[in-house]
C-alpha cells in the first residue's frame, strides 16, 4: 500500500503585500506530499534536488512518513529556484525568477518500490515526464490523479492529452478548464473533459470560491471557499488542496463520489492552513484537532436544511 | 401582512454574445416582485413609470398578487431607460444608453394602505429615496432588506451610511463590500460591516460563484452558485435573488439564521432561473415544480457527510 507523488522538491522566494522570504522550502512534490501526510503514512516521493537542499528537510520528510528513495540528489548542481511577487488580489502574481537548475535534465525513475503504487499523485509537471512514469508502472493504481496548468496547454497540447487518457483525476481552475475544452461555461467544459477527454472526475479550483466536482456519472459538487480573516501567502495552496484530497482518499479507501466529495472538502481545509503563512510553515506545525476544527467549520459553512421549504 | 418593494420599473434593451432585445419590462422593482410572487401574495410596489408603459404588464403584475396603487404613472412622460451590452465573460457590462426620464424627478410617495408592511425590500435607488421612504413609515417592519452598488458609494456615501443604521440586511457584491468597509478581506468586510455599519445580516453576491450570508453573530453560510450549461442573460439576477429571498422569509415568517440560510438557497435558484432567457422572460414561465425541482438540485450540489472522516 503506497501513495506516489511526482513533482518538483525546490527552494521557492515569496513577496507578498504582508513581507517577503529568503529562499524557503517549496515545490509541488513538497506540498502534496506533506499535505497527504496528515491523513496517509505510505508516502513515497520522486523529485529531483541539487546537493544544496538541506538535509534537514529529508529528514523532516522522513519523520512525515515521506519515503524519499526516489529523490535524486545531484552533485555539484543547484535546486530549482522559483520567486514571484503576489499583487494585492492575491489572486494574480509575477514570476520574478524561474531557475531550472537540476530540473533542466529531470527524468523521473521509479525506484524498484515504487513500481505498484496504489494511489498516484502526479504534480505539475511537463506531460512529457507525467507520460515517463505512468510507463514505469507494473500495475495499474487504484486511483491516478495529475495536476496540470496552461503552460502546458500552449506548449504540449498534444502530449498532455495523451497523459488524460489514462488517468482517473484531473484538477485544474476554471480558466485551465475553459481553455482544455474550448468550452466558457463551466457546466460544459466539464461534461466534456468527464465524458470525452478521459479523466472520469474532473476538480475545478476556484481559490477563494472554492472548488467544483464533477465525474462522467452528470454528478457536481461544489465545496465553498472559507473566508479567511488574512491571506498571508497562496503559494503551494493548490498542491496542498491536491495533498489533501488523495491523503484522504488512500486513508479511507473508498472510491465513490460520496467520499470525493469529502475529499475536496478535505483538501479545501488543508488549503485554507497553507495560506495562512509564508511557504509550507502552517502545515508543519499543523495539527490533527486543528485539522478536526477547520473541517468543522467547512461543514457548518455549507450545511443548510430545506425542510418546509419546498411547495 | 404584506411585503412592500420600493425600485425601478422600466425598460431595458440587452445586447449579449447570444443575442439582443428591443425594449422589453426591467427595473429592480420588477424583478424583486415578479420573483417574491411565487412564494407571497402580499405585494405591494412603490414605483414610478411614463404613459408609455404596457397597461398589459400592470395586469400582468396584478395576476401575480402585485398591487400597483403605489406605482405613479406620468402622463406624457416616458419610462426610465436602460440599454448595455454584456461582454463574453457575462461578468462585465458596457451602459449605452441611460434615460432616466421619470426617474429624475421620482419621488416615492406610500399610499395610506402601505404604511405598515412587515416585510420592506429597498431596490438599488439613490439611498436620499431609500430614506425617504424610510421616512414614511408607521410602524417598524418586521426585516428592512436593502440593495445598494459602488455608484451610490461614490455619490452618496454618507447618505447610504444613514440608511444603513435604520435596516437589517445589505445585499451587495464583494467589490462593493470592500469599497464599503475599507477592509479587502471579505471576512473582514463582513465583520465591520454586521457589526459596526448597521445591518445585522450581510449578502455579499458573488454571481457564478455562489452567495455569502454573514450576521452580527459570528455565523457565516456559503451558498454554491449551480453551474449552468447557459447563461445567456444576467440582467436582473441579482434583483431575482432578493426577491426571492425576501418572499421565503415572508411566506415563513421566519427569521432565525436557519431560515436566512434557506432563503438564500432560495434566491440563488430564482436567480439561477432568470439568467436562463432574456430579462424576466424565464420568471414568467416559471413552475412551482420547476422551482421545486432547482432547489433539490441546489441540495444535491452542496450536500456531504463527513461521517468517519475525522481524527
Amino acid at each position: 500500500m503506497s501513495l506516489l507523488t511526482v513533482g518538483t522538491v525546490a527552494f521557492d522566494a515569496i513577496e507578498t503585500p504582508f513581507g517577503k522570504t529568503d529562499k524557503i522550502i517549496g515545490g509541488s512534490a513538497t506540498y502534496i506530499s506533506l499535505s497527504a501526510s496528515f491523513f496517509y503514512k505510505k508516502l513515497q516521493i520522486v523529485s529531483v534536488v541539487g546537493d544544496d537542499f538541506p538535509q534537514e528537510t529529508i529528514q523532516q520528510f522522513h519523520q512525515k512518513g515521506i519515503n524519499t528513495d526516489g529523490l535524486q540528489i545531484i552533485k555539484g548542481e543547484k535546486s530549482f529556484f522559483w520567486s514571484g511577487k503576489y499583487h494585492t488580489d492575491m489572486n494574480s502574481r509575477d514570476t520574478l525568477i524561474t531557475d531550472l537548475n537540476v530540473l533542466a535534465n529531470f527524468n523521473p525513475v521509479l525506484p524498484e518500490t515504487y513500481h505498484q503504487p496504489d494511489y498516484l499523485m502526479l504534480g505539475n509537471i511537463d506531460p512529457v515526464l507525467q507520460l515517463r512514469v505512468l510507463d514505469q508502472l507494473k500495475k495499474r493504481p487504484k486511483l491516478i490523479m495529475i495536476d496540470t496548468m496552461n503552460f502546458w496547454m500552449n506548449t504540449a497540447m498534444e502530449t498532455l492529452r495523451k497523459v488524460l487518457t489514462q488517468i482517473d483525476i484531473l484538477t485544474i481552475n476554471d480558466e485551465e478548464a475553459r481553455q482544455l475544452s474550448g468550452e466558457y461555461s463551466l457546466y460544459k467544459a466539464a461534461r466534456k473533459i468527464v465524458s470525452e477527454m478521459g479523466p472520469r472526475l474532473l476538480i475545478i479550483k476556484k481559490g477563494e470560491h472554492g472548488a467544483l466536482l464533477f465525474n462522467n456519472n452528470h454528478q457536481m459538487f461544489y465545496a465553498p471557499g472559507l473566508p479567511l480573516p488574512e491571506v498571508f501567502d497562496p503559494t503551494g495552496a493548490g498542491d496542498t488542496f491536491a495533498g489533501g484530497f488523495i491523503g484522504h482518499i488512500a486513508r479511507s479507501g473508498d472510491l465513490h463520489f460520496d467520499n470525493f466529495k469529502r475529499a475536496v472538502v478535505v483538501g479545501s481545509a488543508m488549503a485554507s492552513f497553507c495560506v495562512e503563512k509564508f511557504g509550507p510553515e502552517r502545515l508543519l506545525s499543523l495539527t490533527e484537532p486543528e485539522i478536526n476544527e477547520r473541517i468543522q467549520q467547512f461543514v457548518e459553512l455549507a450545511h443548510f436544511d430545506m425542510h418546509n421549504s419546498f411547495f
